[in-house]
């Protein structure tokens, strides 16, 4: 096993909280990636857009004059998909109501791409990168429901405007995957794949 | 809608918590109820355990001379079961390890009973009992990784020796059903038969 020391490539507090949660320990190195992107395949979107995170990151770790020989880049994103649209974070709290209108009663998809970026003992870049679904289905929700959700402003930062793990638990019928990939990161994935790729953290 | 006053009969802190997150106000009052029980099928068995549960709790509530007009009595009794065994909490670490050897690298189920108990307009006592099942497929473990495991005390205290919320999130590949049923309260299916039964909270 390579003793790595694991850095977060994302500002995501959801994330951190469950690294922490499953006893990672680890720091975060959040760089702005270009998220601009053409591809509009949900699976290839994410995987290439937690490409960039930790490819970013890794560019800002050796800026800052730290080196790459020690450490696991762990970039990742999160899309909402319904009927093949792709829904992210809402603008405003009208399009937050606009995509509450549309999962409630519905099934969707949520994708989150991961990539790991290290060094192996030969100093050659590692990447893996893979993509989790999880399906979600929600419960229907009444207007006022949707009004009072909103108006709480939980669903202000997060893709699709709800969060599973807050006040949206309630109108959760069942999901079929992995849970914390709904909240942001497939954790025990995550581990899995540095356990494969014998990357102790 | 009647407004009534929840309050939650069990001890549980993974309980209280769910239903924290969810929004919820309510009150905590445990009381003991008799779990012995001939009842071998898994449903039957949570769903008259979740009876007792708020049976005791609303008789405990009485004694200490409070009204029951305005509140509505939550009990919830959770299990585990693999190849039709029953598996609780464990009684001590060589059972926990014996637990998660038999759940590593397999599918188990784990039901959650639930009651809802309350007096109508005419006071007369309501009572609706559900149990929420959901799938539960595990990651193989490794013997160190059981032993990594046990050794943080988590198992401890948890149905099946494990928390799909905390360490042992690193193990646990997908779930099919409701999430927080595994943690131990279908916080969704309350909430939900609570609307189909105009009890606010």
């Amino acid at each position: 096993m390579m003793k790595k020391h694991l850095i977060l490539a994302s500002a995501s507090p959801r994330r951190k909280e469950l690294l922490t949660q499953a006893g990672f320990s680890f720091q975060v190195l959040a760089a702005n990636a270009d998220e601009k992107i053409r591809e509009t395949d949900p699976e290839q979107m994410v995987k290439e857009l937690s490409r960039r995170k930790a490819g970013a990151s890794m560019e800002l770790w050796e800026n800052q004059g730290n080196s790459p020989d020690q450490i696991v880049m762990l970039g990742a994103d999160t899309i909402v998909v319904q009927d093949g649209m792709i829904l992210g974070k809402p603008a405003d709290r009208e399009q937050a109501k606009a995509m509450l209108q549309k999962l409630q009663g519905n099934t969707h998809y949520v994708y989150t791409g991961v990539t790991l970026l290290w060094l192996n003992r030969q100093k050659q870049p590692q990447q893996v990168t893979f993509a989790e679904k999880t399906t979600v289905e929600f419960y229907p929700m009444t207007e006022k429901e949707i009004l009072e959700y909103t108006a709480t402003g939980e669903c202000d930062d997060k893709a699709g405007a709800y969060a599973v793990q807050g006040l949206g638990m309630k109108y959760i019928r069942r999901i079929d995957g992995d849970y914390h990939n709904v909240v942001g990161l497939p954790v025990a994935a995550v581990y899995q794949a540095m356990q494969e790729w014998c990357l102790e953290f």
